[in-house]
């Protein structure tokens, strides 16, 4: 039977474009951070949208489950086969053209394997910014980021993926191509099909191309690095900053002191670039389409008046490139500062912004009640309400036993973000790491409406099963 | 049996709020503009979402079909009951509470049946803005814009009513209660429900409550009147405004020739802002957060390169908000002048905005060539890729000719939009009017795969049935 699969996908495909060997599929069948390892039947490379309508409906011809994975850089394991799945994994990474671009619409039409980074090239090219910016921007794709719907780092100006999204085109799980390609700001014809599609995890259909939004350069920045003496300090300047610059607050992230002392222990290039040691640390970056825009001035206003209000005790401004580039660093290496002192658990989550210093307040509390000694490396997109959250024990020893009760550390901090109408998934999904655990937060209700929609478009439950429902 | 379930919605509202007698239910069951009259078995108005849902899992029980209504004033016949249908109205009108109001969240949690204006005014009264805006906003009601995923005149700026929505409370077809209000920015944790539910014209559920996102007030602005000489100019303008100026542009409107005649024929206090008369006409605004924002130098400068470019010929800006208001009265009038003309074809459609001269052209040329002498009354967002484009006969007796002649009309117009990936509706929606309409437009399987998803949440079909879909 599934070699009679293989040969019906060889005569789509070509016998080059379909991998057997355990050597070759290897990279396919494991997420990126070594978490989830499954085996997959075979990993077929489709080159089209209709190979790969073709493909999905042999498979479904013979009865075999799929798996649509483009950059393989997703983190809750939803892109890979399962073990002993006995899955047919979908790489979407040949459809990697840009279909068409239209500057004058502000929109670029691309294939799901085309690379986000090549996403942002097309536009740029073009005089044009797709603004949808992530660490893994060089190998994820973009199918594999509207499928996930993908947050990153400018979310608070430009929204996640879904905001970025005009259209789609896609494989059913039958095997139908749905040409939803339209370029359109308005359309008010009936259901908005897309949206399902978009943050699906590939359990409903597979992504093949999308017609994408595109916005105007930034042509000027300004960057600041300030000390806050608590979390409410960093909510009330955010909402000082909104309501005088608006749109202009592209970042607004918030770090620990954990966090930004690890990255100064482990990074020797990072430079300390306040005299005093702070609780609270937030980077700020403001961007404007206008070239002639001084945000300098603006941000230094703000900034004075919140030094006056007793929110920031400190700031500085980047004045080159260099300097901008050197703050980000100390944002961007924080996970990694974390990983060279050893494990963690990490969380995702997001709560309402205004909620942000309760959950740190009643997370930190409980977590410290329970686990005395505790570690907690706080940071993230304040500005989203979207926090990562990743306490650990600096004993390792006492970290051990820490990361063997993950599920009770997990139990902890959910339980709050719940209580506070937060998500325990803000940016990565469900995948297979939260497939059980979000059952516990979402009302029976919702996950019953969500099986009805697997369930009238996959009612075979054929396409990406274990990931997400279902 | 109906008086059955009457007895029984009495039960429920109490009997003040069962509306049975012809003279009681005639405002619920004609649309404002007198286009689609039906009779309902009865009118009901519950006061929560307790209420809501009991009423629907009456009309359940007695297998009644039921019609959501807001504030009533839809343009496509999509929340009034159908000639002979014998359904129940139920009318949102009595859910009329802010029920909570985040500002550091920057988030409004409003019940359905609130105004439009009294969304507005609630931010305005915590320093915010909701920019959501229409000529009906004082009637219209926010679960009917929600439903109908409405535009407006902001669109360009801060999006269409979708875009504006973070959570939802809706009352499903069963009459069961789904409580998706949450005010989070990021949140993957399955599929997007809400965005089912926003658009539907009240085919899927009842949306009983909304939290919706605000923004930072417009603390400065700038608006011009301009002359162009085609419409290929307007489009260049714009892109050549975006580049510069990004998100400041909140409204980028076009006016044709006999649009800008007519109001200034009929409206006596019209007055002709430029001196020469110009075959197109272009009001933009302009605004910001940033209350020291001098936005009219911005706006000189990009005219200034503009009439070099040849793009424009004139321009005259508002020195104060009654010259402002005098400019926007220009763009506002333009329906009650054609009206005061007699009757038109109305086309409520979007195209890709760099398309938008192509349609323009084509239109024209195809209709001056089957109905010689068709006066067209083109204007709207530009922006946003959405035309208002009514053609009449100047003569009023070939004029009744040409009405009569409708359908088509709307053929030779629709198939152009759908030549130029555009959309037959772009912001009012399809409900009865384009009910059919819409088959000739959309695939069989885009229509398929609504018809899955109406049948997964409203198996019965009796949620507003005959709108939309269904």
């Amino acid at each position: 039977m599934s070699q009679a699969l293989m040969v019906a996908l060889s005569d789509i495909v070509g016998s080059a474009n379909v991998l057997s060997e355990a050597a070759d599929c290897a990279a396919y069948e494991e997420d990126w951070r070594g978490r989830y390892k499954g085996r997959a039947l075979c990993v077929v490379r489709p080159a089209n949208t209709a190979e790969v309508a073709a493909v999905v409906k042999a498979c479904v011809a013979a009865g075999v489950a799929m798996v649509p994975q483009g950059g393989n850089t997703g983190l809750v394991g939803g892109g890979v086969p399962r073990e002993g799945g006995g899955e047919v994994v979908i790489s979407l990474a040949r459809l990697n053209r840009v279909r068409a671009i239209d500057p004058v619409n502000n929109t670029v039409t691309v294939e799901a394997g085309c690379t986000l980074a090549a996403v942002q090239m097309a536009a740029a090219e073009q005089g044009r910014l797709f603004p949808l910016s992530l660490a893994s921007e060089g190998t994820c794709q973009i199918g594999g980021n509207l499928a996930s719907n993908a947050g990153g780092v400018q979310v608070l100006r430009y929204g996640n993926a879904r905001e970025l999204t005009l259209g789609l085109e896609v494989v059913l799980p039958d095997g139908e191509i749905w040409n939803g390609l339209r370029g359109l700001r308005k359309d008010n014809t009936g259901y908005d099909l897309k949206q399902l599609f978009i943050g699906s995890e590939g359990t409903l259909g597979i992504i093949t191309a999308a017609v994408l939004k595109l916005h105007s350069p930034q042509a000027s920045r300004a960057l600041a690095w300030v000390a806050l003496p608590d979390a409410q300090s960093a909510i009330a300047l955010l909402d000082s900053l909104r309501q005088r610059l608006g749109e202009r607050i592209s970042a607004f992230e918030i770090v620990c002191s954990v966090a930004h002392e690890l990255v100064l222990q482990h990074f020797p290039d990072a430079k300390r670039p306040l005299a005093e040691i702070s609780p609270w640390y937030a980077l700020i970056e403001l961007s404007d389409s206008d070239a002639s825009a001084e945000l300098n001035v603006p941000m230094e206003l703000v900034l004075g008046d919140a030094f006056a209000q007793g929110w920031v005790t400190d700031a500085t401004l980047a004045s080159s490139e260099a300097q901008a580039q050197a703050l980000w660093m100390l944002r961007e290496n924080i996970s990694e500062a974390q990983k060279k002192e050893g494990l963690s658990i990490k969380h995702d989550v997001s709560v309402p912004v205004s909620r942000i210093p309760e959950f740190l307040q009643r997370a930190g509390a409980a977590l410290s009640v329970q686990f005395p000694g505790v570690r907690i490396v706080a940071f993230g997109h304040a500005g989203d309400g979207n926090l990562h959250y990743n306490p650990s024990m600096p004993d390792v020893e006492a970290n051990s036993d820490f990361i063997a009760r993950t599920p009770e550390v997990n139990r902890l901090v959910h339980d709050i973000v719940a209580a506070l109408d937060g998500s325990i998934s803000a940016e990565h999904g469900l995948g297979q790491l939260k497939r059980e655990e979000i059952k516990r937060y979402k009302s029976a209700l919702e996950i019953a409406m969500m099986s009805r929609i697997k369930h009238a478009f996959d009612p075979a439950g054929l396409m990406n099963p274990g990931k997400l429902i279902g």
